[in-house]
């Protein structure tokens, strides 16, 4: 019970982070307070909803759960209230994004390996819960998906879930992996972020 | 039986009014006979099919049952007899549109609320039924989604949604909140539409 | 047993040749090597996930199966060791993408109906385990689906899927209806590139 809790915490957190992000950008992009809501509703938790179309946990809790929606409408009024500081300070916001992908990649992980035993799924689910909100965000403010081509990004999420699988199938102890996950797969990406750490690009053409 | 054929009628007559709008701008960027189509079925079932995979609803009923691909069909058939009639009367399209909306909000609130009883995802669902097709239709054509900054449109939905919950909870009668929801709902956005009413903004930068 | 393992073939060799068409885009694109690999990925199964989403086959196998993964890791490595080759001979490029559009219109044919006995379900499904691989994938890299305009493309699939269910329904043999299916779809949509044969358009203003 108590670490489900946890668990439910750790999602609400990434949630609010995310929508944050997905608020955002739809400020800049001038949109209308609703188009506001609905991008930072879509970055929130559009990564869970695929995941739990996936593995078949329907409807998602994101839906049927007040409280996403109450995280939601906090980033927006936060967004909006901060929009000033936000738009100054880009390198936190990215650092905030950071800690967001850790939180998803975790819970992602953990949730999926929980309903399916399926240590493939829960890798991929990870990464997905992770990426697939900016994904969303980026698709529907009409940019290119930044994850294609940014620095390491779900790379890190895909660590964080292997890592918090270390503690679902008892390797390490689950009293841990959750945080270590988180640790490792933030710092991961905030360091790439810091240091410009990119993955190795393939030359179209090797002539 | 007889509320449940009324609920089917209601849901092919939104199918038909969205394929149209599809099928218009299917027509307008020069895609084949095919892809006119695909994109109608797109926008005429897709709203419909989001709903159906996050409430477990599957297969979804728009891709079962050949009603839904008659009604497209007969949509891009009119929509490309019609064609000058449609470019020239711009309004009217626009007009048709905000009824499918109603349409489509009453249904969708209704049959998730029937199925899951959870009234927020219920609220939720309605407004994707009513808005998801148009954004697949803007996605798929390569435009940035209308939702987000166009006048009254998923507020219009949401508040369909929710007076048709009011007869699906037995605060008011059945009878009654359908209609009443798809009036309330395609009235607010049509008001909208003419007197261009926006949702307030929020300047990016408020120095 | 022996049926299902020769469509787990069928099904394998459509995700290798769609991953490697995905993978060639992301190396043109200039993605990273992640991006590479996940732009392969959604072109391989993304096609096969809708279908499975829509007909509640969760969670998808192209998810859970490591062989879908190891096919799409294999041809990101073959795209990336011969991508002079593959830029040189862009024809040869979209003749295996003819092939791998024959080989999973049967194969989500046949699965939608041996699953739900939907005919109608089983032909769209056909169609978009065909065509839905590419339509993210153009979504994903930022261009307009190539579907909707292009030469004879998901009528092929269609077509395809049309013949596999003359066999899973017993009007041929099952025996031969899979590669009927596979050798006309791919047929079609090769003679289709060859001679450059589209579908009518409609004039947007028949004036």
């Amino acid at each position: 019970m108590k670490a489900s809790l946890i668990f439910l915490a750790i999602d609400l957190i990434g949630t609010f982070i995310f929508a944050m992000s997905g608020a955002a950008v739809g400020i800049r992009r001038h949109f209308d307070i609703f188009g506001i809501f609905a991008l930072a509703a879509a970055t929130g938790i559009g990564g869970g909803i695929i995941r739990d179309l996936c593995i078949g946990a329907t409807p998602p809790p994101g839906l049927t759960d007040p409280f996403y929606m109450l995280m939601i409408l906090l980033a927006v009024v936060a967004s909006i209230c901060f929009r000033k500081t936000i738009n100054r300070l880009e390198l936190p916001a990215l650092y905030l994004d950071a800690i967001g992908l850790g939180f998803f990649a975790a819970f992602g992980a953990n949730k999926t390996y929980l309903l399916t035993g399926n240590l493939l799924l829960a890798i991929l689910m990870g990464c997905v819960s992770g990426v697939g909100g900016g994904c969303i965000r980026d698709i529907l403010s009409g940019s290119t998906p930044h994850i294609f081509s940014r620095e390491i990004y779900a790379t890190a999420a895909i660590a964080g879930a292997c890592i918090e699988l270390l503690g679902s199938t008892g390797i390490i102890s689950p009293i841990y992996s959750t945080w270590i996950a988180i640790v490792v797969c933030s710092t991961m990406r905030i360091l790439a972020l810091h240091f410009r750490i990119n993955l190795p690009r393939v030359r179209a053409s090797s002539s």
